[in-house]
Formats: structure tokens, C-alpha cells, sequence
């Protein structure tokens, strides 16, 4: 008989296959040497935070102003909050009728942070959020922690959004759509244009089920867009949104567990909403963001990691990964690759990769099979020492 | 029609109450000025934090070590479990058969996120956790976050644990009794004789019901005792016992929401416990404790704010409030007192103490009404200036 709940047994159960994988890294890093190993299958931003995070840190624990590590309201401290709300008015407050204000904002631990809250003020048991596939199975467990469940939806072509699908999945149950842009695993940025159309589909699904179907985008990889695109907002494209974020990727802090929930100015009675976000904050743990982070990451909204090095190294992957043969989708931002798995069968592809000392993780990860994703947090030198073994599993995989 | 889940619309409707309470706090404030005001109705610590705690930071800081700001096991830096391990050996080892580990240790945001995650593993949607009266009303919460529910039972004679209530409350659906000492809202600290009848209650009742049933302790609280008391540890109390606490009132840096969760290294089966309770730590949003935070207060095991100022500020207010004719239970420990309303209704005494300008919360917000809870985080010099108003509101009552 196990000793923990029965809903953790069958999580625990499922989470040691992942964690098997991460102790053959540790055991291949061990054996071979961490040069040998090509580990492309965690998200976690090798670049050091940028030198301005540490010069602030430093500036705010020498002031050591009283207070500083207290408890503030919380939604977060109000003068952080309201530099949030002026960033994202310059950033993504066009086409708006309000502004945003401290009153939209609630500083999060993390975008996970954020999306859950975000996911206990609108969900009751039963509930279902659409999300389309690929996704971070993580949502599934987001969902779950308010008794509700992803209902996925089918990709469109280059996994764009499929609004016949979303259309097809949204029910009397559906209380939201949950999106990621620019996406993990796939790298895609939605188009103002795919957004919009989402938004209209939105508005006449609500009308049709007589309560607002809320849109919810999970959004750090927003600051890791390539090729000069920039992410296009969802607030713009309907009013019932809100967006999770977090500083992890872009500042390279993900430790920091830091990030923000913005509530759309325009969505009729945001209050309420913030309401209980805030109270959402309170009673699932969090209580509040971690208080000297907030006010550090405050003055710095504008700021982020050379983003440049990422794009170097989607290029070195995507160029390298296409030349070999792989068949994929360019990505447009994240750190995510994203290619057709060359056997019918993804697992046993990360596993002709593993012999060449490539971690990556299986698409059936994602819900979507037929596919592996590669992460690519690693020194373009590292990028470049793995393409012989994915041409040799590739070769191996056809043959 | 509310656009938030029916769950939040009541939670939030519940709150505002409370939320009301801070408003007339902040409107006293503004009108009358800060030093007219006593506002003994929240828990936030006044006291800094300890010097050495800024010096610790700052040096971690200036170090700029890489990796600082990322990700680690969900569970926690191990070097810094290792520590909270050795700290557990030398504080609360005493009677066990077996030493802490880092295996036993789980780094969380905050005693409230530890709570959430011992409960997330343990409970099934409809397990009850048994809880004494009067108790922090969040515990409610915490419960229902993971569809399992509080059942309360009654307290002892001077708040002293009531083996008996206890025993007729637990039932086929208890997994748990959550206990906290130094507690909040009484300053109770229970005896070791009385976590040991506890244990045994819990071993029999537990094979009664063919399954055991956890002893969870929140210990935000242990280092603030008074008179020399030393708080007794639950771990040699019985085998299937886990502790949360924080750094938040002992370190006074509650905002920057860190603590511990630590299982009893005698638990049989500790490790898919502690397994359950890792994975809980990252799909309940937190990912992982704050990295920074985590690294300084590994080294301030031993550490604390000057506890011998809030054992003064102890002394002013229950000798004031005695002297006064304030029925009381003097309080061991934590920074709370709980004496008897004068009058039957707790809400109608809170309104005349408020009418002196004095700001308390009715016993009914901790599950037992005909109490009121006084917080002394305030100066000295407040405490007894508020004495005088206490005389009035007493009069009044008696009057």
C-alpha cells in the first residue's frame, strides 16, 4: 500500500520516467565527460542573468530599506506593480480603450505561479480548458489542481492555430483557451491576424454558452523573438484575456521563481478578476512573489539577456538539424526545435539519439507523437559538435 | 453574473470582510496618524532582520557564483538541504533511529507553500484533516485545494490538545492532524508528553483505519518560545510526522516567501513521500523555493531576530491585560494573545476596541468565537500606550 494520495502515486509514477532520463544525463556526464554529452533536454537558459541584474540586486541589498524583505499586499508591491502596468503600456497597450494600471497586475512566483492562479479564479470542477497540442503537459496538472482538465486541440499546418479545431473542442464546459507564443515546444509566434481571428471565435463561443470563454497566454518566451518579429499581443485581440509571464527565460533567473499576471484593462469587471487572482495568490501558498525580486526586476523591464545568442544558436541547430535532413518547422522565438521524428515511433528515436549522447525528449511528451523536441540552451560549440551524431542516428533511423 | 468560478466568488465575498477590517486600518491611519492607531490585527513582523542576514546577502551577491539564479531540483539546492539536515540533526534528532538527510528536506516558498505540499501529497479529493480549534483560517484552504476538507476539534482546557475531540473526530477519511505550536492565534506550546499521547492516539487510531494517518506540524513559530521554554519536536513523537515551517517570523523576511518542508527520516517509505511531495513543490506552480534566499538562510540556520524582544513585548501586553482584568492564557511563544471577549459576542467587543482605535481580529476568524486575537508586533511603547483604550473598552463592556 503507498503512503501518498492516489492522484500522486499515478504522478509520481509517470514523473520517473522523465526523471530516469535526466539521471542517464548525469550518469552519461559521469562516464563520458560533460563535453561528450549533448544535453538538449531541459529549458534552462544557460547565458548568465545580464551584468545590470546583479548591479541592481546589489544596489537594493546595501540600501537595505525597511521592509524590503516584508509582506506587501498580495498582489505584490504597489510601485512595482505600477511599472509593470507603464511597461505594458508602451509594450502592448495599442488598440486598448484603458490603460493598464497597478490594478491589472499581480506580481506571480513565476509564470507557473501566475498560471495558476489565473486557473483557481476562473475554475470550478468540472471545467475544461482547451489548449492545442503540441503543449507543456505541465498544464495538465494546472488544470488539475483546480478540478478541471485540458481538452487538447489539434494543430494547425507548421502548428499554427487550428481554429476549426479549438471551435470543435469548446463546449458548455470550456471556461478557456490556454495558448503559449512564442510556443514551447514548437518555437511559433501567433500572428496579430491568428489572434484576432482567435479572439472573434472567442466572442461568438461565449455569446453561443452565455459566459465569457477567457484567454489565457502563457507568455516568458515573449522578449525571445528572432528574425526582428515581435510577439503581437492578445489584449488587443480580445477583451476577456490574460496574459502569465515571468523573468526566467529572458533574465535567466528561473531559480528567482519571479514573474507577473496582467489582467486585460479592457476586460469588463477586471476587478473582480484581480480580486481574486490576488486572494487566489494567497490561499494556494504563494502568499506573494519573493519581495526583493520584485523591487530588483522592477527597474529593469526594458532589460533582458543578448537575445541575439539565441537566434545564433537557432540558426546553428535549425541550418545544421534541415542541411542533415531533418524535416521542421523554422522556429520564430523560445529556445525550442521542434522536428518530425524520422522514426514512426518518437521514443525509439530519442533513443537511437541517446547512443550518440543526445538528450532530447519525445513529441508523446507533448501530446503530440511523432516528433522530438531539442532545447537549445547550450554554447554554439556544443550546437555544432552534435550534428554528426544526429546525421548518424538519422542515417541509422533510414537505413 | 460573476465572471470569476462560484469557488472564488465565495472565497472572495468571505475576504472582503477581512479586506474591510485593513481599510478601516489604513483609513484610521490617514486620518487620525500612524502613532494613534494600534494595530495589533496582522502578524508582520516589525523587528529587521538580523544584520548578518544583510551581510550574508550581500556577500552571495557580490560572489555572483553561476548558476546562482537558476533552476535546481525541485526539491532544492542539495548543498542547502544538506545544511537544514544537519541543522534538524543537531535541533530535533534527539530520540530518532535514524539521521535527516537532504532526502528528507524539501526547500518551498514559504511555511504556506510547505504546508500545500505535504497536504497535495497526502490527500485524496474527499480525505479529511483534523485540526484542534481555534486555528488559522487559511488551513481551510489549504484543505480544499486539494478537495479534502478540515474537520475541527476542540480544544483543551488553556488550548492544551484535547486527545479525546481529537480521537472522536478522526474517522475512515482522516489522512491527517494538523497541529502548529507555537501556535497562532493562542502562543500555546505543546509538551512533549503531549505529542507523545498524540503519537500514540495516531499509531492506534491509524491501524484501526488500515492506514496511517500523518501527524503535520507547522512550526513557523519554533524559535520564538519565551521563558526558556525549548519547543518539543513531533519527530520522536511519531514516526509518521512531517514539519513545514519558514524563515518568515524568526528571520522577519516573510516577503521573501521561503522555508521547509521536513519528513521524519524513521517514516517508513519516507523517500516516495518525499518523492510525492518534490513533484507537488513543481506542479502546484511553485517549481521550486527562491534560489538566492535559499542560498543565504543556509548558512543562518542558528540565526535570528532578538526574540527577547518580543518575550518583553509579551510581558507588557499579558501583564497589562491581566493587571487590567482581561481573562487570558498566557502565551509560550509566537507573537499572539488570545484572551476571552467580555462580551458573548467577539464581533461586538473587536467593534468597541476599535472604537479606542484599537485594531484586533474576533476569535470566530479562527474558528472559535468569544476569543479575540491580539498580534504584538508593534513597538513597546504602542503596546502600553493601548493599554488605556483596552481599560475603556472593558469598562464599556462590564458597563
Amino acid at each position: 500500500m503507498t503512503i501518498i494520495s492516489r492522484k500522486m502515486t499515478t504522478a509520481t509514477a509517470g514523473a520517473s520516467l522523465v526523471r530516469k532520463m535526466f539521471e542517464e544525463g548525469a550518469r552519461l556526464r559521469a562516464s563520458l565527460g560533460p563535453d561528450k554529452v549533448f544535453d538538449f533536454s531541459i529549458g534552462n537558459p544557460d547565458l548568465p542573468p545580464p551584468p545590470v541584474f546583479q548591479k541592481t540586486l546589489a544596489r537594493l541589498v546595501a540600501e537595505a530599506r525597511p521592509g524590503a524583505h516584508g509582506y506587501m499586499p498580495n498582489s505584490g508591491w504597489p510601485e512595482v506593480r505600477a511599472k509593470v502596468a507603464a511597461h505594458l503600456n508602451r509594450t502592448e497597450g495599442a488598440g486598448l480603450k484603458n490603460p493598464f494600471t497597478a490594478d491589472q497586475v499581480i506580481m506571480t512566483v513565476g509564470a507557473a505561479g501566475a498560471l495558476n492562479i489565473i486557473l483557481k479564479a476562473i475554475l470550478d470542477p468540472g471545467d475544461e480548458v482547451v489548449t492545442p497540442r503540441p503543449y507543456f503537459m505541465e498544464y495538465n496538472y494546472y488544470a488539475d489542481n483546480h478540478g478541471a482538465a485540458i481538452v487538447p486541440a489539434e494543430p494547425g499546418p507548421a502548428f499554427r492555430l487550428n481554429l476549426e479545431s479549438i471551435a470543435e473542442k469548446i463546449g458548455p464546459k470550456t471556461r478557456a483557451v490556454l495558448i503559449n507564443s512564442p510556443h514551447n515546444p514548437t518555437g511559433v509566434i501567433y500572428r496579430a491576424e491568428e489572434l484576432a481571428a482567435l479572439g472573434r471565435l472567442l466572442t461568438s463561443a461565449g455569446q453561443r454558452h452565455g459566459r465569457p470563454i477567457f484567454l489565457v497566454s502563457d507568455e516568458p518566451y515573449r522578449k525571445l523573438a528572432y528574425d526582428g518579429l515581435k510577439v503581437p499581443s492578445v489584449f488587443a485581440a480580445y477583451p476577456y484575456s490574460v496574459i502569465g509571464t515571468s523573468f526566467s527565460k529572458d533574465m535567466s533567473v528561473p531559480g528567482e521563481r519571479i514573474g507577473y499576471a496582467a489582467i486585460n484593462p479592457d476586460l469588463p469587471d477586471h476587478q473582480s478578476l484581480f480580486n481574486a487572482m490576488a486572494l487566489a495568490n494567497r490561499i494556494l501558498g504563494f502568499v506573494n512573489a519573493p519581495s526583493l525580486m520584485q523591487l530588483a526586476l522592477a527597474d529593469l523591464l526594458e532589460e533582458s539577456v543578448d537575445i541575439g545568442l539565441y537566434e545564433q544558436r537557432r540558426n546553428i541547430l535549425a541550418d545544421g538539424l534541415a542541411g542533415l535532413g531533418y524535416q521542421l518547422t523554422r522556429p520564430e522565438g523560445a529556445f525550442y526545435l521542434f522536428p518530425r521524428s524520422p522514426l514512426a515511433n518518437d521514443d525509439d528515436f530519442v533513443n537511437l539519439l541517446k547512443e550518440e549522447n543526445i538528450l532530447t525528449v519525445p513529441g508523446r511528451g507533448f501530446s503530440l507523437p511523432g516528433y522530438f523536441r531539442i532545447c537549445y540552451c547550450l554554447p554554439p560549440d556544443m550546437i555544432k559538435n552534435s550534428l554528426p551524431g544526429f546525421a548518424r542516428a538519422l542515417a541509422k533511423a533510414k537505413g
